[in-house]
């Protein structure tokens, strides 16, 4: 197996409508961000795993023959396999270390790795050696998908090594892609890496990676878009840590305590998402000046419902603020309450403006990106020479 | 009647929640603002009719014979006057001069002073002479009622000189006020002077300024409330000009291109209007320190759903952030796109906090007073010592 060197990548996530409305059945678009995570696997005859996550300062090594022991006595067809295996999150906590209560990115990151290994590789006679690195240009914890698709990365990683899925690439060119089955199966087990992760996901982030594009959500129902335009953006991250789980609780006792007034709120959150959906499929087939006039429109007013929500921030109204100084239009993505942020770039807005905006939103000390979003999911890429 | 020295007062008025969404069917509430407006009549034996209005440079005097010809030939009683005399409106401006085209503010207020006169006055033998002096705190054309809070205390004065409301002043004392009958015939023919400046009027500007208090306005009825506080507040006028009409026009626009996002936007304006009340109903009979949390939060929910509607505009997000800064919250009131803003001040509001408030809204270049809604209606004063 000296010779298998491949290369994996895969993108971010970012709601563009929806958040927080579709905890309470309203529909949101979640599309792919082309801050994406690289995954290199090259396998060796070492009889060892090493596990190499440079943005996190996370290098492990495990012998294979020390690994073999967890493997599960009952292994489930890579290709049939729905419930999380907690007996199998227990003895890797167990071999790891790691405790269970609170693991921290590092001890998530390795436990996700291990889990989808030893799954994917339980039927057969032995384990793999081999080298895997993967890097992301995804801040971490910034609620932009980064474990998702680390582990969609991992998922495609060990699926291709199992035999499960083609290998896309023939010499250093990339065929077609894989089938809608083999992206299932992908998602699937990167769904598996996310629970060991998370615990209870949605699933949204591991499709975004999985399927890339523009996905709605709408009851637990995933649906990708069909036809679907990229589209340029800036992402800021405000650096301003906030917990997801009381802004959802916020939201919750606002709703509680003004149902009358809150409600039509998020009916108009829903309805911002159908429109939107319904703008990017014009786009998508003949696009015009106007179309982007109304993407900026309804950015503009989800904002403001998302304020209305209790989920701004000071730090979000000065990215609208700077950005709209020079007409361009931004959102919240997210949580909210602080975090990330994203502003619309037409497919003409001048480069020196761009950079500008860039620059004052960095003196602000905010982190920003100039990128797209809608973009392929799950990728493999010809190794670098 | 040389002894008749009289001083009648009517408030200003502006919208606490509702502007725009009224126009589409939505509830709406209208509070009294104590910026008032003074009306001063001496009656004489000169034979001449002076009317004074230094606000607008505007000092005119007529010899009453020559008014006389201009009564209209089948007088109606006072108490029973529903439709305006369009043809004594013709006269008048026959007899001014004033264009009936695009009169301007100093015509508009000559045109309903002698309209009001006359028509109160054209079933008796002759016409009073008297000189009237009107004066107010109200900046005029920012949407805040001056004109109806003038019409309101024409129509107390010359109700009052002609007999057909009590006076309700003995010696320098107020007695208890007018009556319901009194006060609504008062406020009809304030309507009238309405209808003289400004066409088609809602009827809820004069309505504010005779009954004073909180007005509910649904569907083209009046209602007002039974039980109000008063609460302190700032009025703000940016003195950012802007047309109600096309403003109006713009958000109807709005709706017809998004209407599935604007009219549960409507919807929710509705129920911010509701809540109010109640909760306005809760302060009168037992306030606590929660209740203007409420109202706080009211105020934003409202102030963003007003620029999803497109009336926001950049000087009132600066009052916004201006004053919430020190914790005060605030929205636009009446048309938006610039023009005035409210903001509630807490019953124990610190002193030196609304100052320095006040200062750095001026230094913004705006207009702003400490003042109060919620405060009693057309009322006599005792005269100036």
């Amino acid at each position: 197996m000296d010779n298998i060197d491949f290369i994996f990548s895969a993108p971010g996530k970012a709601i563009l409508h929806g958040e927080h409305a579709v905890v309470h059945g309203k529909v949101a678009l979640a599309v792919s961000l082309n801050l994406r995570t690289y995954l290199r696997l090259k396998s060796n005859s070492t009889g060892k795993v090493s596990l190499c996550l440079p943005n996190i300062h996370t290098f492990m090594s495990w012998d294979v023959s020390s690994l073999l022991p967890l493997r599960p006595s009952t292994a489930a067809d890579p290709k049939d396999m729905c419930e999380l295996d907690a007996v199998l999150v227990q003895r890797l906590h167990h071999f790891t270390g790691f405790p269970s209560e609170m693991p921290d990115t590092c001890a998530m990151a390795v436990l996700a790795f291990l889990y989808i290994y030893i799954s994917v590789f339980a039927e057969s006679r032995s384990l793999p050696s081999f080298s895997l690195s993967v890097w992301s240009a995804l801040p971490p914890g910034a609620g932009l998908g980064s474990s998702a698709a680390y582990s969609v990365c991992l998922s495609a990683a060990m699926l291709s090594l199992r035999g499960s899925i083609s290998s896309t690439l023939v010499g250093t060119e990339l065929t077609k892609g894989w089938s809608k089955e083999e992206l299932e199966l992908i998602n699937s087990w990167a769904f598996q890496g996310e629970r060991v992760i998370h615990g209870t996901p949605s699933g949204v982030d591991n499709a975004v990676g999985t399927w890339g594009g523009i996905l709605r959500y709408h009851a637990g129902t995933i649906t990708p878009l069909s036809r679907v335009p990229v589209l340029r953006i800036l992402l800021t991250n405000t650096k301003v840590p906030r917990s997801t789980k009381s802004l959802v609780a916020g939201v919750r006792d606002k709703i509680k305590k003004f149902p009358s007034v809150m409600h039509p709120v998020l009916e108009s959150i829903s309805a911002v998402s159908v429109t939107c959906e319904l703008t990017l499929e014009e786009i998508a087939s003949d696009p015009m000046p106007e179309h982007y006039a109304v993407l900026e429109e309804l950015i503009d007013i989800n904002q403001h419902h998302l304020q209305v929500l209790g989920v701004g921030h000071a730090s979000l109204d000065t990215l609208c603020r700077t950005t709209l100084a020079h007409g361009l239009h931004s959102k919240l993505t997210g949580a909210g309450g602080g975090g990330c942020g994203i502003t619309l770039l037409r497919p003409d807005a001048d480069c020196s403006v761009v950079q500008n905006v860039i620059q004052e939103l960095k003196d602000c000390g905010y982190d920003c990106w100039e990128t797209s979003i809608g973009v392929p999911g799950d990728r493999s890429c010809p190794p670098f020479p």
